[in-house]
């Protein structure tokens, strides 16, 4: 029998193979559960009081501790991969990203993606692919709603790409679009020091920067655990024989482990920004391997209200993520180049109590 | 006090302790929960859609999602090991497994095994063990049933064995006996794209090979969350100090580490392969060590429909797995002797959807 | 601007910076799930009956399985950090612990802490800071007592401490105050062989020795999971950039993470010790890193019958643990000195059915 595998292993999708307008339903359906909230909570150890206790959560007006919203992304980000940047060279980046439902233990979630935008490289070898991916839950509600765009290689450098457009695409998620996740929140019941931060929404000035002073190792056990509850199999993850021979010479790092780790740190400072509504756009600047320690830092780059909502404000922050370099000195850009420490540039919309 | 530990302490049987038709209830009964799933998926990353998702498996005919049921063989195994392989020099395969009801969260396992076979070894060091296990759930079903025989030293060497008989095992679970763990499935709501795979099980033909592709490196962390997970408490697993001076230089990964990822890896071509319904047989070729990678291909075996069953069919399947060698060249026996890259040579069944 | 972060980010409390009487409630409130109990089981290994099955703690009388004592321990203390022990030089001791109600997946944990005492050492650079640190459900309930004693840096020597008081903490916990967290047992629904030792109250005596033999090496990710799970913000454990450059050149390993291995280990040897009631005091005899082996001895200090209580008895203990030493001759102090391979002396009570 010659290859005989071909016909049921997937290779994942090429440049060329991609359609403007197509739609992909992802599998693997997956119910998220206090156990996958307990593996994510041992791996970035947030501590943000609204995720992290029912008690908490139900006395401001939630009827039980949702899920991270980053563990939401990173799921629903899973599924992607392998219709979407299996042969991925670089993810190249997001933006437009809001959540738009809590997701609690018990729900389970879907994704899908449209292909959004298509254009082949110079180099005729690679070319990007934009999609919009959404995850929804069992009731078909969409939760999280995203555009991505990646730089995929194609199977065959003669082939021609099935169409060129590149999407228009907003610089940062509209105010009045924001909110959607949050339940009217209870101010008065949401305590300041069980929350473990004295400043709320008011607090807070665009300019302001907040040095988050820890730093956290990672493992290859710890991004490789993490990466897997997600579903996530793009192999340069997991795979040391392979990628010993590649330019980087190690497994390369989920890019979005960094941001939960950051995420994660800036409790610190930030404690009362229970809830991530939307990512502007967010840059994975270096790679980023086990071993080295990621510390970051915060800069509100503006606050807004919310129109109709008195409940709660939102901070629009920068947050940068460094490889062993603590944040004090608030390490970014150098002219145009960012410093060589930095290894994200997160831009997002988070709420917090007024 | 002279040694009052030895009263206490439990070193295990050994050989000559071991009585034909004898029956050992173990210890620990074990609670599974969606948090013993969440570990044992970021631990192996498995995509099977039944096993992730409550809404898919409510739609094909299950109550809920059901335990992986390798990790319900995990666990049971665990229990076995203190009474059955502590004093074990090599373990040395199974046979007649059967999975014989779903297991869900919130089952309480427990285990026993019967000894069936004892056999001195000529150099009157060691003997082998036979004995059939079960694992059942709170309500004193069987969920699973195995054979095993595994190498024992003797306490003395001068000891006489209790009794010499070596039993009949079959080299394969008859087709008749497969099934009981699973429900009647509704094909017709079988989602083959939620599911991550177009191809059920008219679509494999026996001869049929299948390179998974992707490699997973194993780190000292993981195999041991794994193996504590499930309560196995074979030091070798665990203990640097004492396994830096074997005859390894290091730690051994329980055997049952690599059948997990092989597992979770033949998702890529395999990928409606839902529920292993018995094991023919495992041989651990060659022993495994953190910092390895791990790879697998599968050779479907043989078809099967089963007696009265319209809604899923059988393949059996040899699944290799490999340290340090990916599978495009299928690498298996060279003569009557394995490639040194194997580790894992499995035969199993599986049902798939009609 | 000047320093914006100053005033958001939380650098924690130094020496002259507590006063006597002082009520500090801590962040974060933490709701204990099935999917907390896997990690730590992933992480520790424990098989003790009763924490590991609904069915055998509902036979004995508990309404489902408890959560692990320790657990709950570490997740108290771990709430404490950021306010008592975030500019700690050291953690002297625990006194006076006790385990006041069970805890059951679904509570919601939260801590307070009392200053008790403050004395300020000779050099003026530090001081030891006393408090009373309690764990409490959502009901309120008190679930855990204990006092502390850590040396703080202060941030100004030049400070003045507020008072000076040395509180009087008991040596060990009365035996009369033994048994809150312990519903009455029903020792004939009690299965020794499922609970895997046959041993109970009466069969152990005051100055037996117990080698529990196994030993279990430590990874940096292991620990580091288990800290972040109990939001345990201490940076000394995480961050591997600046612990390189500190006196042990590495990251520093939570001391409750060996507590937890000598209890596991300790199954082997006092099976039946279901639940640990009080801790009278425990030293972190030296410190403790990834890569080394935990092994692990317990004396019978002394066996105590509980007031009223025909159920249940009391085993005061002292575990040793020690790094990469197999505790066949029990190693512990030689004169005044530990054995320079004892890492932890932990001197507790335990109860075991009649």
């Amino acid at each position: 029998m010659s290859e005989p595998s071909v016909s049921k292993t997937s290779s994942g999708n090429f440049f060329e193979e991609f359609r403007l307008g197509q739609k992909i339903r992802h599998a693997t359906p997956r119910t998220v559960t206090t156990g996958d909230v307990a593996v994510y909570n041992g791996l970035f150890g947030a501590r943000f009081a609204v995720q992290s206790s029912d008690t908490f959560a139900q006395k401001i007006g939630y009827p039980r501790a949702p899920i991270d919203d980053l563990l939401v992304f990173h799921m629903v980000f899973g599924k992607t991969v392998p219709d979407v940047s299996l042969n991925a060279v670089a993810n190249l980046g997001y933006a437009d990203c809001r959540f738009l439902k809590p997701v609690y233990p018990g729900d389970t979630l879907n994704a899908v993606s449209e292909v959004i935008g298509l254009k082949e490289n110079s180099n005729k070898e690679t070319g990007i692919v934009y999609v919009r991916s959404s995850g929804f839950n069992q009731n078909g509600e969409t939760v999280l709603d995203y555009a991505r765009w990646v730089m995929v290689r194609k199977r065959d450098e003669k082939a021609e790409p099935t169409a060129e457009k590149v999407p228009e695409l907003p610089k940062s998620v509209d105010v009045a679009k924001l909110g959607a996740a949050c339940p009217p929140i209870d101010g008065a019941a949401y305590d300041n020091v069980l929350a473990g931060s004295p400043h709320r929404f008011g607090d807070y000035k665009a300019g302001e920067k907040i040095d988050h002073i820890v730093g956290i190792t990672v493992e290859d056990a710890e991004h490789m655990i993490a990466t897997r509850l997600y579903q996530n199999t793009a192999r340069i993850h997991f795979d040391h024989f392979t990628e010993s021979k590649s330019r980087f010479g190690k497994r390369l790092i989920y890019g979005g482990h960094p941001i939960s780790l950051a995420r994660a740190l800036s409790f610190n400072g930030l404690g009362n920004a229970f809830h991530v509504a939307a990512i502007n756009g967010g840059r994975h600047v270096a790679p980023f391997f086990a071993g080295l320690t990621v510390f970051a830092w915060t800069e509100v780059l503006a606050t807004a209200e919310l129109p109709g909502r008195g409940d709660v404000g939102a901070l629009r922050l920068r947050t940068v993520a460094t490889k062993d370099h603590p944040c004090a000195d608030f390490p970014y850009k150098v002219g145009d180049e960012y410093d060589p420490a930095v290894i994200l540039d997160l831009d997002y919309w988070v709420l917090m109590p007024r």
